[in-house]
Protein backbone atom coordinates (compact mmCIF):
# COMPACT_ATOMS: atom_id res chain seq x y z
CA UNK A 1 0.00 0.00 0.00
CA UNK A 2 0.89 3.92 -0.43
CA UNK A 3 0.38 6.87 1.67
CA UNK A 4 -0.04 9.64 -0.30
CA UNK A 5 0.93 12.12 2.91
CA UNK A 6 2.59 15.44 3.64
CA UNK A 7 4.77 15.81 6.54
CA UNK A 8 2.73 18.72 8.35
CA UNK A 9 -0.88 17.82 6.90
CA UNK A 10 -2.82 16.56 10.19
CA UNK A 11 -5.12 14.71 8.49
CA UNK A 12 -2.06 12.39 7.13
CA UNK A 13 -0.61 12.23 10.42
CA UNK A 14 -3.27 10.54 11.98
CA UNK A 15 -2.92 8.12 9.07
CA UNK A 16 0.20 7.29 9.95
CA UNK A 17 -0.57 7.05 13.59
CA UNK A 18 -3.10 4.77 12.96
CA UNK A 19 -0.39 2.57 10.53
CA UNK A 20 1.91 2.65 13.45
CA UNK A 21 -0.75 1.63 16.01
CA UNK A 22 -1.77 -1.24 13.81
CA UNK A 23 2.01 -2.53 12.77
CA UNK A 24 1.07 -1.63 9.12
CA UNK A 25 4.26 -1.10 6.69
CA UNK A 26 3.46 1.54 3.80
CA UNK A 27 4.95 3.43 1.27
CA UNK A 28 5.33 6.62 1.75
CA UNK A 29 4.84 8.96 -1.28
CA UNK A 30 4.91 12.85 0.00
CA UNK A 31 3.29 15.32 -2.01
CA UNK A 32 4.26 18.65 -2.13
CA UNK A 33 1.23 20.48 -0.97
CA UNK A 34 3.07 24.08 -0.44
CA UNK A 35 5.79 24.40 -3.49
CA UNK A 36 4.61 25.45 -7.37
CA UNK A 37 0.94 26.00 -6.38
CA UNK A 38 0.53 22.58 -5.10
CA UNK A 39 1.20 19.14 -6.45
CA UNK A 40 -2.66 18.08 -5.09
CA UNK A 41 -3.85 20.93 -7.52
CA UNK A 42 -2.53 19.03 -10.83
CA UNK A 43 -3.96 16.44 -12.78
CA UNK A 44 -2.04 13.53 -11.53
CA UNK A 45 -2.77 13.87 -8.24
CA UNK A 46 -6.62 14.49 -8.77
CA UNK A 47 -6.86 11.72 -10.82
CA UNK A 48 -6.49 9.78 -7.86
CA UNK A 49 -8.00 12.06 -5.33
CA UNK A 50 -10.83 14.64 -6.75
CA UNK A 51 -10.98 16.74 -3.81
CA UNK A 52 -6.93 17.35 -3.93
CA UNK A 53 -6.05 17.38 -0.29
CA UNK A 54 -4.13 14.65 1.41
CA UNK A 55 -4.10 11.67 2.92
CA UNK A 56 -4.83 8.90 0.50
CA UNK A 57 -4.44 5.21 0.80
CA UNK A 58 -3.73 3.34 -2.50
CA UNK A 59 -3.84 -0.26 -2.04
CA UNK A 60 -2.61 -2.67 -3.96
CA UNK A 61 -4.69 -3.39 -7.00
CA UNK A 62 -4.83 0.85 -7.23
CA UNK A 63 -8.03 1.48 -5.26
CA UNK A 64 -7.15 4.63 -3.90
CA UNK A 65 -9.50 5.65 -0.48
CA UNK A 66 -9.60 8.71 0.83
CA UNK A 67 -10.64 11.31 3.66
CA UNK A 68 -8.78 10.09 7.00
CA UNK A 69 -11.13 9.23 8.76
CA UNK A 70 -12.86 6.77 5.86
CA UNK A 71 -9.03 5.33 5.59
CA UNK A 72 -9.22 4.68 9.60
CA UNK A 73 -12.47 3.18 9.94
CA UNK A 74 -10.86 0.86 6.65
CA UNK A 75 -7.57 0.03 8.46
CA UNK A 76 -10.32 -0.94 11.64
CA UNK A 77 -12.01 -3.33 9.42
CA UNK A 78 -9.05 -5.59 8.10
CA UNK A 79 -6.88 -4.90 11.11
CA UNK A 80 -9.20 -4.71 13.71
CA UNK A 81 -6.50 -5.09 16.36
CA UNK A 82 -5.56 -2.97 18.26
CA UNK A 83 -9.36 -1.88 18.25
CA UNK A 84 -9.02 2.26 17.31
CA UNK A 85 -13.01 1.89 18.26
CA UNK A 86 -14.63 0.21 21.21
CA UNK A 87 -16.64 -3.11 20.42
CA UNK A 88 -19.52 -0.87 22.72
CA UNK A 89 -21.85 0.79 20.88
CA UNK A 90 -21.90 3.94 23.19
CA UNK A 91 -17.83 4.26 23.69
CA UNK A 92 -17.84 3.83 19.87
CA UNK A 93 -20.28 6.76 19.60
CA UNK A 94 -18.06 8.75 22.36
CA UNK A 95 -14.28 8.13 20.65
CA UNK A 96 -16.18 9.23 17.10
CA UNK A 97 -17.69 12.23 18.99
CA UNK A 98 -14.28 13.39 20.26
CA UNK A 99 -12.83 12.51 16.66
CA UNK A 100 -15.21 14.91 14.88
CA UNK A 101 -15.08 17.74 16.83
CA UNK A 102 -11.90 18.01 15.53
CA UNK A 103 -11.66 16.47 11.98
CA UNK A 104 -15.30 18.23 11.35
CA UNK A 105 -15.39 21.43 13.75
CA UNK A 106 -11.71 22.32 14.02
CA UNK A 107 -9.38 21.60 11.51
CA UNK A 108 -10.92 22.57 8.24
CA UNK A 109 -11.75 26.05 9.08
CA UNK A 110 -7.57 26.33 9.42
CA UNK A 111 -7.11 24.37 6.18
CA UNK A 112 -4.55 25.57 3.68
CA UNK A 113 -7.23 26.58 1.01
CA UNK A 114 -9.38 28.21 3.88
CA UNK A 115 -6.72 30.71 5.19
CA UNK A 116 -5.44 31.22 1.53
CA UNK A 117 -9.81 32.52 0.89
CA UNK A 118 -8.90 34.40 3.96
CA UNK A 119 -5.98 35.97 2.60
CA UNK A 120 -6.76 36.37 -1.27
CA UNK A 121 -10.31 36.97 -2.09
CA UNK A 122 -10.78 38.54 1.12
CA UNK A 123 -7.82 40.43 1.70
CA UNK A 124 -6.73 39.96 5.07
CA UNK A 125 -3.52 40.73 7.11
CA UNK A 126 -1.56 37.82 8.62
CA UNK A 127 -1.91 38.56 11.99
CA UNK A 128 -6.02 38.19 11.14
CA UNK A 129 -5.45 35.19 9.91
CA UNK A 130 -3.73 33.14 12.60
CA UNK A 131 -5.85 35.26 14.89
CA UNK A 132 -8.32 33.24 13.04
CA UNK A 133 -7.02 30.15 13.22
CA UNK A 134 -5.76 29.97 17.09
CA UNK A 135 -9.60 31.01 17.49
CA UNK A 136 -11.29 27.38 15.93
CA UNK A 137 -8.68 25.65 17.68
CA UNK A 138 -10.25 26.38 20.91
CA UNK A 139 -13.31 27.24 19.96
CA UNK A 140 -14.12 25.23 17.17
CA UNK A 141 -13.23 22.27 19.10
CA UNK A 142 -10.74 21.44 22.00
CA UNK A 143 -12.47 23.61 24.26
CA UNK A 144 -15.30 20.77 24.54
CA UNK A 145 -12.94 18.12 23.91
CA UNK A 146 -11.08 18.52 27.18
CA UNK A 147 -15.12 18.56 28.69
CA UNK A 148 -15.79 15.04 26.17
CA UNK A 149 -12.43 12.88 27.23
CA UNK A 150 -11.59 11.04 30.35
CA UNK A 151 -7.68 11.43 29.91
CA UNK A 152 -6.40 8.44 31.92
CA UNK A 153 -4.11 8.73 30.36
CA UNK A 154 -5.73 8.31 26.98
CA UNK A 155 -8.79 10.19 26.00
CA UNK A 156 -10.76 6.79 26.46
CA UNK A 157 -8.61 5.27 29.07
CA UNK A 158 -5.86 2.77 29.16
CA UNK A 159 -5.10 2.34 25.51
CA UNK A 160 -5.05 5.17 22.53
CA UNK A 161 -8.21 5.24 19.86
CA UNK A 162 -9.13 7.23 17.52
CA UNK A 163 -9.95 9.99 19.71
CA UNK A 164 -5.98 10.50 20.79
CA UNK A 165 -5.13 9.31 17.03
CA UNK A 166 -6.95 12.71 15.80
CA UNK A 167 -6.41 14.53 19.18
CA UNK A 168 -2.63 14.18 18.76
CA UNK A 169 -1.98 16.02 15.04
CA UNK A 170 -4.55 19.02 16.86
CA UNK A 171 -2.47 19.89 19.45
CA UNK A 172 0.74 19.87 17.23
CA UNK A 173 -1.05 22.48 14.98
CA UNK A 174 -2.03 24.51 17.83
CA UNK A 175 1.84 24.78 19.60
CA UNK A 176 2.59 25.24 15.54
CA UNK A 177 0.81 28.65 16.36
CA UNK A 178 1.44 29.15 20.25
CA UNK A 179 -2.04 28.56 20.65
CA UNK A 180 -2.12 28.48 24.73
CA UNK A 181 -3.55 25.13 25.57
CA UNK A 182 -2.73 25.71 30.05
CA UNK A 183 -6.64 25.69 30.35
CA UNK A 184 -6.86 21.92 28.75
CA UNK A 185 -5.47 20.13 31.39
CA UNK A 186 -6.66 16.85 30.10
CA UNK A 187 -5.64 17.47 26.27
CA UNK A 188 -2.31 17.71 27.51
CA UNK A 189 -1.85 14.91 29.86
CA UNK A 190 -3.20 12.70 26.50
CA UNK A 191 -0.71 14.48 24.67
CA UNK A 192 2.01 13.71 26.50
CA UNK A 193 0.88 10.29 27.15
CA UNK A 194 0.77 9.40 23.33
CA UNK A 195 4.43 11.40 22.87
CA UNK A 196 5.51 8.48 25.05
CA UNK A 197 4.63 5.49 22.70
CA UNK A 198 6.71 5.34 18.98
CA UNK A 199 3.44 4.64 17.17
CA UNK A 200 3.18 8.76 17.90
CA UNK A 201 6.53 9.36 17.93
CA UNK A 202 7.33 7.99 14.47
CA UNK A 203 4.50 9.58 12.51
CA UNK A 204 4.97 13.30 14.14
CA UNK A 205 5.98 15.82 11.17
CA UNK A 206 9.64 16.33 12.08
CA UNK A 207 10.33 12.52 11.71
CA UNK A 208 8.77 12.42 7.93
CA UNK A 209 11.23 11.89 5.03
CA UNK A 210 9.94 15.32 3.23
CA UNK A 211 10.02 17.74 6.73
CA UNK A 212 11.12 20.74 5.59
CA UNK B 1 -34.94 8.78 22.61
CA UNK B 2 -35.08 12.24 22.29
CA UNK B 3 -33.11 13.78 19.25
CA UNK B 4 -32.53 17.45 19.89
CA UNK B 5 -32.85 19.43 16.54
CA UNK B 6 -33.21 22.42 14.57
CA UNK B 7 -35.26 22.30 11.42
CA UNK B 8 -32.53 23.77 9.30
CA UNK B 9 -29.65 22.19 10.61
CA UNK B 10 -27.93 19.86 8.25
CA UNK B 11 -26.43 17.90 10.79
CA UNK B 12 -29.55 17.76 12.42
CA UNK B 13 -31.25 16.72 9.07
CA UNK B 14 -29.14 13.99 8.37
CA UNK B 15 -29.51 12.03 11.80
CA UNK B 16 -33.35 12.83 10.87
CA UNK B 17 -33.45 11.10 7.90
CA UNK B 18 -31.05 7.82 9.33
CA UNK B 19 -33.80 7.67 12.01
CA UNK B 20 -36.38 7.29 9.42
CA UNK B 21 -34.77 5.02 7.29
CA UNK B 22 -33.64 2.55 10.26
CA UNK B 23 -37.47 3.13 11.32
CA UNK B 24 -36.43 3.98 14.63
CA UNK B 25 -39.25 7.05 16.40
CA UNK B 26 -37.78 9.04 18.50
CA UNK B 27 -38.82 12.75 20.54
CA UNK B 28 -38.21 15.81 18.67
CA UNK B 29 -36.81 18.46 20.76
CA UNK B 30 -36.40 21.68 19.22
CA UNK B 31 -33.51 23.72 20.32
CA UNK B 32 -33.94 27.55 18.98
CA UNK B 33 -30.63 28.12 17.32
CA UNK B 34 -31.05 31.91 15.83
CA UNK B 35 -33.41 33.42 18.84
CA UNK B 36 -32.07 35.45 21.91
CA UNK B 37 -28.48 34.41 21.14
CA UNK B 38 -29.26 30.79 20.73
CA UNK B 39 -30.09 28.33 23.29
CA UNK B 40 -27.61 25.43 22.34
CA UNK B 41 -24.97 28.40 23.57
CA UNK B 42 -27.14 28.42 27.16
CA UNK B 43 -25.64 26.35 30.30
CA UNK B 44 -28.61 24.01 29.82
CA UNK B 45 -28.11 22.79 26.80
CA UNK B 46 -24.11 22.85 26.91
CA UNK B 47 -24.62 20.44 29.98
CA UNK B 48 -26.11 17.88 26.77
CA UNK B 49 -23.74 19.08 24.31
CA UNK B 50 -20.51 20.40 25.66
CA UNK B 51 -19.84 21.69 21.65
CA UNK B 52 -23.22 23.82 21.87
CA UNK B 53 -24.07 22.41 18.40
CA UNK B 54 -26.91 20.50 17.27
CA UNK B 55 -27.77 17.59 16.89
CA UNK B 56 -27.58 15.53 20.19
CA UNK B 57 -29.01 12.18 20.84
CA UNK B 58 -30.32 11.51 24.21
CA UNK B 59 -30.76 7.75 25.07
CA UNK B 60 -33.44 6.22 27.22
CA UNK B 61 -30.54 6.18 29.95
CA UNK B 62 -29.34 9.59 29.72
CA UNK B 63 -26.37 9.06 27.92
CA UNK B 64 -26.17 12.00 25.31
CA UNK B 65 -24.57 10.88 22.12
CA UNK B 66 -23.16 14.12 19.91
CA UNK B 67 -21.63 14.51 16.06
CA UNK B 68 -24.39 13.28 13.33
CA UNK B 69 -21.95 11.02 11.85
CA UNK B 70 -21.33 9.19 15.00
CA UNK B 71 -24.89 9.21 16.21
CA UNK B 72 -25.40 7.63 12.71
CA UNK B 73 -22.65 5.15 13.13
CA UNK B 74 -24.00 4.22 16.70
CA UNK B 75 -27.66 3.68 15.23
CA UNK B 76 -26.06 1.31 12.61
CA UNK B 77 -24.48 -0.84 15.01
CA UNK B 78 -27.43 -1.18 17.26
CA UNK B 79 -30.22 -1.25 14.16
CA UNK B 80 -27.47 -2.74 11.82
CA UNK B 81 -30.80 -2.97 9.11
CA UNK B 82 -31.46 -1.52 6.52
CA UNK B 83 -27.58 -1.27 6.62
CA UNK B 84 -26.38 2.41 5.74
CA UNK B 85 -22.05 1.39 5.58
CA UNK B 86 -21.95 -1.41 2.99
CA UNK B 87 -20.07 -4.33 4.98
CA UNK B 88 -17.25 -4.54 2.56
CA UNK B 89 -14.52 -2.18 3.61
CA UNK B 90 -13.61 -0.69 0.49
CA UNK B 91 -17.24 0.23 -0.44
CA UNK B 92 -17.49 1.13 3.16
CA UNK B 93 -14.64 3.46 3.07
CA UNK B 94 -15.84 5.02 -0.08
CA UNK B 95 -19.10 5.34 1.31
CA UNK B 96 -17.51 7.08 4.52
CA UNK B 97 -15.49 9.20 2.07
CA UNK B 98 -18.15 10.90 0.61
CA UNK B 99 -20.03 11.44 4.00
CA UNK B 100 -16.64 12.87 5.27
CA UNK B 101 -16.03 15.19 2.36
CA UNK B 102 -19.30 16.71 3.03
CA UNK B 103 -19.19 16.88 7.17
CA UNK B 104 -15.73 18.02 7.15
CA UNK B 105 -14.58 19.69 4.26
CA UNK B 106 -18.16 21.54 3.06
CA UNK B 107 -20.13 22.26 5.89
CA UNK B 108 -18.44 23.44 8.46
CA UNK B 109 -17.13 26.29 6.45
CA UNK B 110 -20.78 27.36 6.43
CA UNK B 111 -21.87 26.88 9.95
CA UNK B 112 -23.86 29.42 11.22
CA UNK B 113 -20.83 30.57 13.99
CA UNK B 114 -18.19 30.95 11.23
CA UNK B 115 -20.73 32.82 8.79
CA UNK B 116 -20.94 35.19 12.75
CA UNK B 117 -17.10 35.69 12.58
CA UNK B 118 -16.72 36.46 9.41
CA UNK B 119 -19.65 39.58 9.70
CA UNK B 120 -18.54 40.23 13.57
CA UNK B 121 -15.10 40.20 14.19
CA UNK B 122 -13.68 40.21 10.14
CA UNK B 123 -16.95 42.99 9.43
CA UNK B 124 -17.87 41.41 6.30
CA UNK B 125 -20.75 42.49 4.27
CA UNK B 126 -23.63 39.69 3.60
CA UNK B 127 -22.45 39.87 0.07
CA UNK B 128 -18.98 38.60 0.97
CA UNK B 129 -20.22 36.36 3.63
CA UNK B 130 -22.62 34.67 0.69
CA UNK B 131 -19.85 34.56 -1.94
CA UNK B 132 -18.07 32.65 0.91
CA UNK B 133 -20.93 30.57 1.44
CA UNK B 134 -21.55 29.14 -2.14
CA UNK B 135 -17.85 29.12 -2.96
CA UNK B 136 -17.38 26.52 -0.29
CA UNK B 137 -20.52 24.38 -1.32
CA UNK B 138 -18.98 23.39 -4.55
CA UNK B 139 -15.17 24.08 -4.30
CA UNK B 140 -15.05 22.64 -0.80
CA UNK B 141 -16.64 19.75 -1.63
CA UNK B 142 -19.41 18.73 -3.71
CA UNK B 143 -17.26 19.30 -7.25
CA UNK B 144 -15.09 16.28 -5.97
CA UNK B 145 -18.71 14.10 -4.77
CA UNK B 146 -19.88 14.66 -8.03
CA UNK B 147 -16.47 12.67 -9.37
CA UNK B 148 -16.79 10.10 -6.11
CA UNK B 149 -20.21 8.86 -6.82
CA UNK B 150 -22.02 6.58 -9.42
CA UNK B 151 -25.40 7.78 -9.06
CA UNK B 152 -27.85 5.21 -10.12
CA UNK B 153 -30.21 5.91 -8.84
CA UNK B 154 -28.08 6.66 -5.31
CA UNK B 155 -24.87 8.01 -4.13
CA UNK B 156 -23.86 3.61 -4.28
CA UNK B 157 -26.56 2.16 -6.36
CA UNK B 158 -30.04 1.06 -5.71
CA UNK B 159 -30.61 1.52 -1.72
CA UNK B 160 -29.07 4.96 0.14
CA UNK B 161 -26.24 5.10 2.58
CA UNK B 162 -24.64 7.33 4.49
CA UNK B 163 -23.40 8.90 1.79
CA UNK B 164 -26.69 10.25 0.37
CA UNK B 165 -28.30 10.67 4.18
CA UNK B 166 -25.52 13.80 3.96
CA UNK B 167 -25.57 14.85 0.48
CA UNK B 168 -29.28 15.74 0.54
CA UNK B 169 -28.67 18.38 3.30
CA UNK B 170 -25.74 19.75 1.68
CA UNK B 171 -28.18 20.35 -1.49
CA UNK B 172 -31.00 21.39 0.01
CA UNK B 173 -28.32 24.07 1.70
CA UNK B 174 -26.67 25.09 -2.11
CA UNK B 175 -30.73 25.49 -3.06
CA UNK B 176 -31.13 28.04 -0.05
CA UNK B 177 -28.03 30.19 -1.34
CA UNK B 178 -29.09 29.87 -5.19
CA UNK B 179 -26.27 27.97 -5.66
CA UNK B 180 -25.98 26.95 -9.33
CA UNK B 181 -25.91 23.27 -9.49
CA UNK B 182 -26.47 22.66 -13.40
CA UNK B 183 -22.51 21.39 -13.64
CA UNK B 184 -23.04 18.13 -11.42
CA UNK B 185 -25.99 16.36 -12.81
CA UNK B 186 -25.10 12.74 -10.80
CA UNK B 187 -25.82 15.25 -7.60
CA UNK B 188 -29.03 16.29 -8.68
CA UNK B 189 -30.24 12.50 -10.26
CA UNK B 190 -29.30 11.31 -6.62
CA UNK B 191 -31.18 13.91 -4.92
CA UNK B 192 -33.99 13.73 -6.90
CA UNK B 193 -34.13 9.58 -6.07
CA UNK B 194 -33.94 10.48 -2.30
CA UNK B 195 -36.76 12.95 -2.79
CA UNK B 196 -39.12 10.39 -3.74
CA UNK B 197 -38.53 8.24 -0.28
CA UNK B 198 -40.62 9.25 2.48
CA UNK B 199 -37.65 8.67 4.66
CA UNK B 200 -36.17 11.57 3.37
CA UNK B 201 -39.41 13.42 2.57
CA UNK B 202 -40.70 13.57 6.50
CA UNK B 203 -37.32 14.56 7.75
CA UNK B 204 -36.78 17.85 5.42
CA UNK B 205 -36.74 21.18 7.34
CA UNK B 206 -40.12 22.06 6.26
CA UNK B 207 -41.49 18.92 7.33
CA UNK B 208 -40.52 20.10 10.78
CA UNK B 209 -42.51 21.11 13.95
CA UNK B 210 -40.55 24.26 14.52
CA UNK B 211 -39.81 24.77 11.15
CA UNK B 212 -40.33 28.59 10.92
Amino acid sequence: MKLYTYFRSSAAYRVRIALNLKGIAVEMVPVQLVKDGGEQTKPDYLARNPQGLVPALELDDGTVLTQSLAIIEYLEQVRPMPRLVPPDPIMAAKVRAVALAIACDTHPLNNLRVLNYLKGPLGHSQAEVDAWYRYWIVEGGLQAVERLITGDPFCFGAAPTLADVVLVPQVFNARRFDVALDHLPKILAVDAACARLEAFAKAHPTQQADAA
